[in-house]
């Protein structure tokens, strides 16, 4: 395992606990305004049409847009959904960057830190650079670089993604490893030569909420967490 | 100065001696080898092929290069030029990989740490993402994330190379100060609508060398150190 040089790192779900985030930052905006909603169930909702937005700009029928833009236009359809009243500007400005203000899982930071002292960690990310740069000034997340979709000019899982993140960094894709808590990422991953590493978060989705718990491939490394990732790679 | 939100810095000259480390990983290269040259003149003609080098991607003529390949090609020119033998492959991927391992001006670390404390900090330079990223690592310098040319897709002075580099961070032109040895660079920050702070590196063409000791132009801060500047910014 010596042979990686750099930790590629999945964020939404992986580094950081969106869902929780994302409900609290609407309940503390709901609470101001005498709003009532399930904001648990609307952040999954407006989670959920995270995938059919990227996969517009994946299939090309549409340019390159970052995720701040289709966060906001997800919003819009999401609000609408639950019958809520329309958001002035501010109002949606300030949701949409609620992504840019998720914190992260309880391990994250002293994982990464630990990391950090052996290889190049970089958040591979559909995020936008904004978005993770802000995300990571806010949580203290001691990233070496920012690479991922605004960088690759790409959506994971497009090979893309992968392929010019590594090349960014002047490294052969075997020389880089995903870590990431979701198998499709990981599968993306390793078809283009990268290593793997599969940190579950169980309670991503909330209680029950159906992420995944088991590898459903032969990833190089299995833990429950990023220190625990740590010890794997000998740090 | 508090409405600036990030501080983008020039990295060749202004956070690195490139000059000095130049010269001594051609010292220690030859050294081993028994070649002998004026290896200072040597970075000195490497260095003096950057521009025009720049020029030929930047009027288009030519299609978007990282830095790292125009190195390469100028290290070739120069190798030529001082009647040097033919380098092989290795040889040449390592000399080129030396501008990936320049040390850092005495303040810039510990100057560095503390600005991260209350800015984004940013290199905004002509070098690609790995170079920067491995100077970062080995040197210790704290960025926060790295933009520039090859995010920018522009090389300085580009107006694209200032403007691309606020976007990728979500911040207008007015939230973000350059800071630089080079008054071209702060002139063309300006421009743009950057604000600018210009600290002086009296040495990095070597004494009498010709750099720039005077601020031409109106900047916002005039610091002697990144210290300097921290303090300057209330730090």
């Amino acid at each position: 395992m010596r042979a990686v040089e750099a930790l590629f790192f999945d964020v939404f779900g992986t580094v950081v606990d969106w869902r929780t985030s994302i409900t609290n930052e609407m309940k503390n905006f709901a609470g101001a305004r005498g709003l009532d909603a399930d904001w648990a169930a609307l952040a999954d909702h407006w989670r959920g049409l995270y995938q059919p937005a990227m996969e517009e700009v994946r299939a090309e029928g549409r340019g390159w847009v970052i995720l701040d833009t289709l966060h906001g236009e997800n919003l819009d359809k999401a609000w609408a959904a639950f019958d809520l009243p329309a958001l002035d500007t501010a109002d949606r400005k300030h949701l949409v960057a609620a992504w840019h203000r998720l914190d992260p899982w309880p391990d994250a930071v002293a994982g990464l830190t630990r990391l950090k002292a052996g290889y190049i960690i970089a958040p591979v990310s559909n995020g936008n650079i904004a978005l993770i740069t802000n995300m990571a000034k806010r949580a203290g997340l001691p990233w070496d670089v920012v690479l991922g979709a605004e960088v690759a000019r790409a959506y994971k899982p497009m090979p893309e993604a992968y392929l010019n993140s590594a090349a960014a960094i002047g490294r052969a894709p075997e020389h880089c490893m995903m870590v990431a808590a979701h198998n499709d990422d990981l599968h993306a991953a390793k078809a283009q030569g990268l290593k793997t590493a599969f940190i579950p978060r169980p309670l991503e989705f909330g209680p029950g909420g159906g992420a995944d718990v088991e590898p459903t491939g032969d990833w190089d490394v299995v833990a429950e967490s990023f220190e625990a990732l740590a010890e794997e790679l000998e740090l």
